[in-house]
């Protein structure tokens, strides 16, 4: 497989969205093809799965059927989106992806930690991420974000009052629990500053680490120059 | 809880549901409260993912993948329907349950067996069936069984074509070896006669693995007498 797999993890408002679309056209502009791709979803069956669980339905299944249901969803993602396009050679961004789950369904202590991971065994099989940078936050800014972003969407309050300070700093430790566990795959990016930094101290990282695939940043109109000469 | 969980396995074609139909109508004429129920379903959630499962559109997710859906409707059909049943003191009798994921999941080789296992023991908690009866038939009369019925129903060919003679066999062989590791639990019985004999012979087992179950064989018109007067 050619292609790189670079995926995003950390919780919610911590701008996995935002940084994806910028090292997306970033990585354009370096004449590279780009998927940028989501979970839970991201394949027209995950993509089902993943409205099953997104409206809601799921939840009262406990954390076990959910972590379940992602993975099921996870080796569709796998097999008809992530991997048909590393071979292809297409560099592929991903917006959650194994950790997530590890981090969700894992790390509130409620599925068991050796069946979650036997459970992502069989389902990445041998697909690993090249690097997965994980965006922290202080769970206070964590919780604002959010609590911001429902107000401008006019959420409900369910899910608003679910997610407290108690929650945002349960799951920032899963998260660098991760990372400290897989130094040589996660990069911990500190994300409680301007969009532009945050752009910048991930692309210094895929410098030093995946530098084939930064390197040669020639902007799109160049490259359509030499096309046209 | 009060209640006993007979759960009914066997390829496609025993007559599971005949038998259910015909025990359930047994159980009630003896005053027992009974609850019939069928795997994938059997709860909101579990029809939701059985329509997923049984629509084919789960199919090319593998089998692991599969296995993962069948436990994450199982755990709902588990808290929703089953368990809250048994501690009313209602009898259920389920339509295909955990065997059937060993079986069809497992038996073919294609899911590690220690996973399934480990799947099974997180969905299932402290739940197991009383008595499991697997309806036994030999191959190549399950698969002309299954013909038939296809034809009846005008089915397409192509799940015709894949259930060969092999598929049986292998299915069957799985059954028989989750009754062999299990004979506390699993009685095999000949589903090769007419089903008046299949019902008496699941009756009798009945009679002596779970007494209290099939005395007092009452007709219900006594029972609704008694309770007049």
């Amino acid at each position: 497989m050619t292609g790189r797999f670079i995926t995003f993890e950390g919780g919610e408002g911590a701008g996995k969205s935002t940084q994806i679309e910028r090292l997306r056209r970033r990585l354009e502009a370096a004449s590279r093809e780009v998927l940028s791709t989501r979970e839970p979803g991201g394949s027209p069956q995950a993509e089902k799965i993943r409205s099953f669980l997104l409206e809601g339905r799921a939840k009262h299944l406990g954390p076990f059927a959910e972590a379940l249901l992602f993975t099921a969803a996870r080796i569709d993602h796998i097999d008809r989106t992530i991997v048909p396009a590393l071979e292809r050679g297409v560099h592929v961004l991903c917006d959650r992806f194994a950790d997530s789950t590890k981090a969700y369904q894992g790390a509130f202590g409620q599925v068991d930690a050796a069946l979650i991971q036997s459970l992502e065994r069989t389902a990445l099989r041998d697909l690993r991420p090249d690097v997965t940078f994980i965006l922290d936050l202080p769970a206070e800014v964590g919780l604002s974000r959010v609590r911001q972003r429902l107000a401008d969407r006019r959420e409900g309050a369910d899910r608003f009052e679910q997610e407290d300070i108690a929650f945002h700093r349960t799951l920032r430790d899963a998260f660098l629990a991760i990372a400290k566990a897989a130094p040589e795959r996660c990069v911990v990016i500190d994300a409680d500053r301007d969009p532009d930094e945050v752009e910048e101290a991930i692309w210094a990282t895929l410098r030093e680490r995946l530098p084939e695939l930064t390197s040669g940043e020639a902007r799109p109109s160049e490259a359509a120059c030499d096309h046209v000469a």
